[in-house]
């Protein structure tokens, strides 16, 4: 099963738009943030004690992303000025590459004496970014010079790790690498990449090894049980993200069915209990991590972008590794692309979310205690930069290789899987498939193959989908003879509820449309959206209407406001509702106008 | 307008047994435990570096309150073994006293060179609760030992603070003995105490005093402010309660316009905007504090049993100190009594909550983190002692001292009100007035009076009252000329709303019978009380039994239960709902039958 961005010509509609407004505004925006913040310069080493902007350890992860993004870009079209800023970052990490193959800023000029000594100080997972950026821009480029640096660093590394064990600890404290060296297996054939890999994951959460605890907490990094043992979704949501994602590619790569049954357990621990209607994860900011089965609380969701992120990648490679090809995988990634992980962005392409909340009351936020509230509460607003600013670059890196996500190449059978729907085409050889279509502003699509052809049908569609040709239906796919034909999935508002067991929700409905939640903003529906309900009555005069502002579908429908009767804290329960319009803006659209208060989960009536 | 439990015997019923309980029960228990954490031997003030049981800051005060319920008991009734234990500790605070007057066991033994030197440490918060506890002993057994040292002591007090100056403060930290102050000047007739109370309630928040700020911030301890420009609610709830009540004191005293309004308006804010439906104040652990209007957070609810007694206090003082009786006034002493306040004490008299929330959900409680939890929940079962042992001396002093709440003199119209009810009497002089009701268990009274008599009327009850003999109402009371009848209060299950501005109640309701507000505990009412609703249709079949185990009425109803139609975390709004028998029991006795979840706040369909 291949799916490769390479493959793949997003040619327009939604996510042509995105992907340009990547390439257009959002890529400069992190460059130049990252510029004045002292992240680009940093690369030269030579920063100094009493110098401005002193290197932090994940700095190099930061850009690594963003020259990740910037080499799919390039693998696309040319672009001198982006390609000279790129090719200046590779000449300084050649420059600054150590004899023995070791680059990293931080232990280089801030704490050199420190190398490999402390397990929480992300060296292996900026050495992975950079071998991620380096993949890419091979595979962009044709051109081995980043790459071959960083295979030195592997091979230092695999050194440092496997042989002399030389290291204060011997697994990484943010995964990453794993998958980033699964990557440079692939790049380059080497199956020394592969083997180490396959150390740093089976090393993981053994008995007795110098898995120095993060927080003095295992299950913080998953190291609380080798990778096989581990079926439920622990600890900090971006970590776990990228160790399932790489446990996910060792399963597809070796057929470990006892490997991929913890990843199909992991998968749907998180999907089916600890994930937001968004798409999501992470409940809570302590440790920015996962809680507990159906902990979902709203207006503190922690909800991190690169959660989200993260998730996609687990999920796109669950379906290449999981031979039952489900299109829950699929739906995932679309949950994500149209809702928790777009979120991260704003409609300008210039400031970004770290958190993604469900709700925000602001008047919650003026909470005073005497004692100087010690309250966590996500921002309200996006911002242009972050002191750890992971989720712009990751950003960067997802828009333009969503083409990863829109197909699958069945190479035993010779079929088609198309997951993700935008007008597009999909080339390998002499196979060929395109699409044409509105969505997500409609639900038509048109679809022509010289191969069989598997179409998702997306979950939030149901049965409720017609196609103009003969089919079978299988996993959530519809399975169709080479030609062409037309797939229609009826788009029409519904109301979403969640599972009893996430109790703060009972009572509650989201609005979904096509791929797109939605939630209420205090800039349409006035002072407090606390006090909506939906009517169940008249979800059917729902309307959606393409707005340009959002370049999405807004929702009006009639609601209700519940008002109390007279000023008393309690009074005998008597319940007067009025008549209020609602006006629902895609969730991964809030807080582009302004600050106010937003909700995704209203009560129902 | 005099309210004093000296002219008032309870004779039966349930705050007679309340009462009985507390006398022959929690007043050995709390004895014991402070015995064994060594508080009663602390009064020795022999304690030395690396012997045990260190003394706290705030001991005097655990066993001043103690001391305190001790008397009353003692002015009702013979109780010689009560009475050698107050008699043991009056020696040692007499022996112990310095020549100067001083009293106070931490920093005579612990860090004598730093009194007065620290405004968070009690020091005058224990003086003034020695000082109620020496005013109650004197007035309940006229042996004048006790008041004596006090005298002396707050002599000591009013040369350090209003000539010398010589504290490294000027108003307390804790406020308590402003109203301590006020019992003192009663009980002596000597105004040099009420000009003390005045001192230190006129400097409390004026500009450029000595008023250090415990962590920081002025509103922690009601210092932002000179104390008539004080409108709202802030800080430390318990604090809080103690100074408006010397307020109202004060106001009442001196019938200073300006002060009353500031207390009305500290009132209401309090329980019109910032108070649980049991009566619980403070919103947060942080700081144990006020948070802002309408902030009610129910899991979390701090709502500390000092806080809903201290508003039971300053609720008394509003009745005495406001010339127009609102029936207000009463109503939340009796809510308090009921619920907030009688919630604080087990079943069987023996153990204690501190913090009173109105949900407890065990599954919330394993919410686990990467990094251990630093959320805070209240407990969830009542305990014997708390390091911070505050709360069970003040039910000791509470229980003995509820005449105070039954009746008022008003001695300008010659006429009794009748503020709670129960089986009693109320004496001064030729004037008397008798109750015989079963009230909390129906709602009828008969009263028998020979002057003019005020009744009040239930806030919960409204209109739904009648009475066999014509009376006049107004502010909340009905007028009764002097004679015998029988006023009815009909008494019937009805569920409550909160104002809409207490966004996390929306769409909720709570259960209401007579002065008891209701919960649903697991015990009764399976697992999961969070997925059961009231049935608006239903409520008119709510049935009220006796209770023996609770003593009081329980109630059963039918309602629903909220199902999941599938495992999915979200799908397509379909509410399911199962009949499910609610059994109710009255909030206050929650968590005597072992721990289970249990939820005040019920969703209603």
């Amino acid at each position: 099963m291949l799916t490769d961005h390479k493959n793949v010509r997003i040619t327009a509609g939604y996510w042509r738009e995105k992907a340009d407004l990547n390439r257009d505004v959002t890529m400069n925006a992190v460059y130049d943030r990252f510029h004045e913040s002292g992240r680009i310069d940093a690369f030269r080493c030579d920063w100094k004690e009493g110098k401005p902007n002193r290197p932090h350890f994940f700095w190099d992860s930061d850009v690594a992303k963003w020259m990740e993004g910037a080499a799919y870009i390039l693998g696309q079209e040319e672009n001198p000025a982006l390609e000279e800023k790129v090719e200046a970052l590779i000449d300084e990490i050649e420059k600054n590459q150590g004899e023995d193959g070791y680059f990293n800023i931080y232990f280089t000029v801030v704490e050199p004496e420190k190398r490999w000594s402390n397990r929480d100080c992300h060296e292996l997972y900026c050495a992975g970014h950079l071998m991620e950026a380096a993949c890419a821009y091979y595979n962009a480029t044709g051109r081995g010079r980043f790459l071959s640096v960083m295979e030195k660093y592997a091979d230092y590394i695999a050194k440092v790790f496997t042989v002399e064990h030389s290291a204060a600890f011997n697994t990484p404290g943010h995964e990453e690498i794993e998958l980033a060296l699964y990557k440079m297996y692939k790049t380059t054939g080497k199956e020394k990449y592969l083997d180490l890999m396959k150390y740093f994951l089976e090393t993981r959460g053994q008995p007795d090894n110098k898995e120095s605890q993060i927080f003095g907490e295992a299950h913080y990094a998953q190291s609380h049980a080798p990778i096989r043992e581990q079926h439920e979704a622990y600890g900090h949501s971006v970590r776990a993200m990228y160790l399932y994602s790489a446990m996910a590619d060792l399963a597809a790569e070796t057929g470990d069915k006892e490997l991929l049954a913890a990843c199909r357990d992991l998968f749907e621990d998180v999907t089916e209990r600890k994930m937001y209607i968004t798409g999501g994860i992470g409940s809570t900011n302590i440790g920015e991590a996962f809680t507990i089965a159906y902990d979902l609380p709203n207006a503190h969701a922690y909800t991190e972008t690169c959660a989200s992120i993260g998730l996609m990648f687990f999920a796109n490679r669950m379906f290449r590794a999981d031979p039952v090809r489900s299109s829950k995988y699929a739906d995932i990634v679309e949950l994500e692309m149209y809702n928790g992980a777009l979120s991260g962005l704003s409609l300008d392409g210039e400031k970004f979310f770290y958190e993604n909340p469900l709700e925000i009351r602001l008047r919650d936020r003026q909470r005073i205690t005497a004692t100087h509230d010690r309250e966590h509460w996500p921002i309200t607003q996006r911002v242009r930069i972050f002191g750890c600013s992971c989720c712009p670059p990751n950003i960067n890196r997802l828009l333009p290789a969503l083409g990863d996500y829109f197909y699958g190449w069945d190479e035993e059978e010779g079929a088609v899987y198309v997951n993700q729907f935008g007008t597009s085409e999909f080339t390998l050889g002499d196979v060929k498939v395109t699409q044409t279509t509105g969505y997500p502003m409609d639900g038509t699509v048109k679809i022509t193959s010289n191969v069989p052809v598997y179409v998702r049908i997306p979950g939030w569609c149901g049965r409720f989908f017609k196609a103009d040709r003969t089919h079978v239906t299988a996993n959530g796919y519809a399975r169709f003879e080479p030609g062409e034909f037309t797939v229609t999935f009826e788009m029409k508002p519904m109301l979403v509820s969640a599972n009893v067991e996430a109790v703060n929700n009972i009572g509650k409905a989201a609005l979904r449309y096509g791929p797109f939640i939605y939630c209420a903003e205090g800039a349409d529906n006035g002072d407090d959206v606390h006090t909506l309900f939906f009517d169940r009555a008249m979800i059917s005069m729902a309307k959606a209407e393409y707005s340009t502002f959002f370049g999405a579908p807004v929702i009006t429908l009639p609601g209700l406001r519940i008002k109390s009767m007279t000023r008393a804290l309690y009074a005998p329960l008597d319940e007067q509702y009025e008549y209020a319009p609602l006006r629902m803006i895609p969730y991964a659209a809030f807080a582009n106008r302004g600050e106010c208060d937003m909700l995704v989960w209203l009560n129902v009536r």
